[in-house]
């Protein structure tokens, strides 16, 4: 159990980790730090942490957990801001998608006897701010940890953070920080540029009005905007801090795109039809993997 | 209101319709008809219609409305079996997402007197077959009629036509047949093609194992998986029944691609923000425009 919890960002997933970790009783005491008084403000207001402040190294003193829910490339500049006031042994981790150069530097960044352990919990929805975090987020997915080292001491820690996440409803798996991001940008980052990309492009066509589209979203399109409605600097950070794994995933997208561009205009029905049948078969994998409900209607309510 | 409703094609949409018509009381009796026997044996047990049948042309027998609701490279064969025994005077109106070519067909086919009326209900789920079927899929979704005539008599069919979407949940809107196969190109094809594709791509990576994609699908795969897991005979017949407005809105999209893929490479942050805000407010219009519910975690229930 945690005695003193800091989450520094009070947005979508900090929001949900202080309601979930008060909510199970995963944290003796909660604290929030976040630049933007505004939030402050928010947290405070709304009542999920018994410290709101905007100053960081107030929020952090005396926390043996200290959570960065920050946007990736905004991880540095809240460290150091918060660093005057960490204990010793408290362990800092983070929620950030991608993991290898980020992680590389909040350990360079930390101080000596701080146990930095990068994480992310594979969760969210388009929503941002304080107001748009939930106890549950977290339930039944999974949250991936990087671990930088196999000393004892370290191992501890991670068996301490992992607990922390088990008790919030998480299910934890320890991953390479170079593989987590290269898994990342095929199953988070790729789709996330992409449906920014189709929605971008649907907005600028000139046949087709913004009003034809919205009005007739409900034919798949109306999926891409939920997802390209996610925060634009969290993702923005993000394509510039995974920018080597994501051209790399996109470049064999693109590939393939041409390759089913080219059956289209040849009237090649065997090659999609094959396709078509195959990507069927992996959605069952991902219901079966327990990452989706198989209900009719997209799993949505047909109230 | 309809004496005798045909529907050709007992899967998810036709099977939706005769639900819809039976619940709304839109049909005073109902035949189904389908060249699966599977299909027809299937469609009796759930005693969704009063007539369940292999033989297309006994199944429109003395129906004043009949709606085709099969692949749409199967439209036309599915026509000429019914062809021996379609009442004169018959509304002839299909739910395919692609409207010119098969519309032209279709006119061309049907016996003199009969009035083909193209439709499209922008609705579905990525489940097929009779099971898959419900009363309430057309609830507040557009269907589009793309009539080929104003002759009186013509416009009178349409009416009825008309009523009876309006009757089982549906808005109709009117439309230009070339013109519907270019916004459903944007609000439909396109995101099933771009779905099919990065699935494809996901599961092709020799560095990512197909269980870790299904694994951490929950960061944003998963909803394409969603969209890929659609028919894929159906999605096959459409690329290559709308292969010119697709292949010209895929065009588009690539383009843009290229450009977003430059900015990532060189590290444009402000040009990735300015779009990834402009898709948000895109977003805003698609639940705006009442096709979506802004409900956290993507509408889905949190149970």
């Amino acid at each position: 159990m945690i005695q003193r919890l800091a989450v520094i960002g009070g947005g979508l997933i900090g929001g949900s980790v202080v309601r979930a970790a008060r909510k199970a009783g995963a944290a003796a005491s909660i604290a929030v730090g976040d630049v933007n008084p505004a939030v402050v403000a928010r947290v405070a207001e709304l009542g999920i942490a018994d410290l709101s402040t905007a100053d960081l190294s107030q929020a952090v003193k005396g926390a043996d957990l200290v959570i960065f829910a920050v946007p990736v490339l905004a991880m540095n500049q809240a460290l150091k801001a918060a660093l005057p006031g960490l204990a010793p042994g408290a362990i800092l981790s983070d929620v950030g998608s991608v993991k290898g150069a980020v992680a590389d530097a909040l350990a360079l960044l930390a101080p000596e006897g701080a146990f930095v352990i990068p994480g992310h919990p594979i969760a969210g929805t388009e929503q941002s701010g304080p107001d748009a975090g939930f106890a549950e987020l977290f339930e039944n997915r999974w949250t991936i940890l990087t671990p930088l080292s196999d000393a004892p001491d370290y191992l501890a820690a991670v068996d301490k953070l992992s607990a922390f996440w088990t008790a919030i409803g998480a299910n934890v798996e320890l991953m390479d920080a170079r593989h987590h991001d290269l898994v990342l940008a095929v199953t988070s980052h790729l789709p996330h540029l992409i449906a920014y990309n189709i929605v971008g492009t649907a907005a600028d066509l000139e046949e087709v009005t913004q009003a034809e589209v919205m009005k007739y979203s409900a034919g798949g399109f109306r999926d891409f905007t939920r997802i390209a409605a996610s925060d634009p600097v969290m993702w923005r950070d993000i394509f510039i801090a995974n920018k080597d794994a994501v051209l790399e995933i996109l470049g064999r997208f693109t590939e393939d795109l041409q390759a089913l561009s080219r059956a289209i205009r040849w009237g090649e029905a065997d090659k999609l039809e094959e396709l078509f049948t195959r990507t069927r078969e992996i959605r069952r994998g991902v219901i079966a993997a327990g990452q989706e409900s198989a209900e009719p209607n997209f799993g949505r309510d047909r109230k």
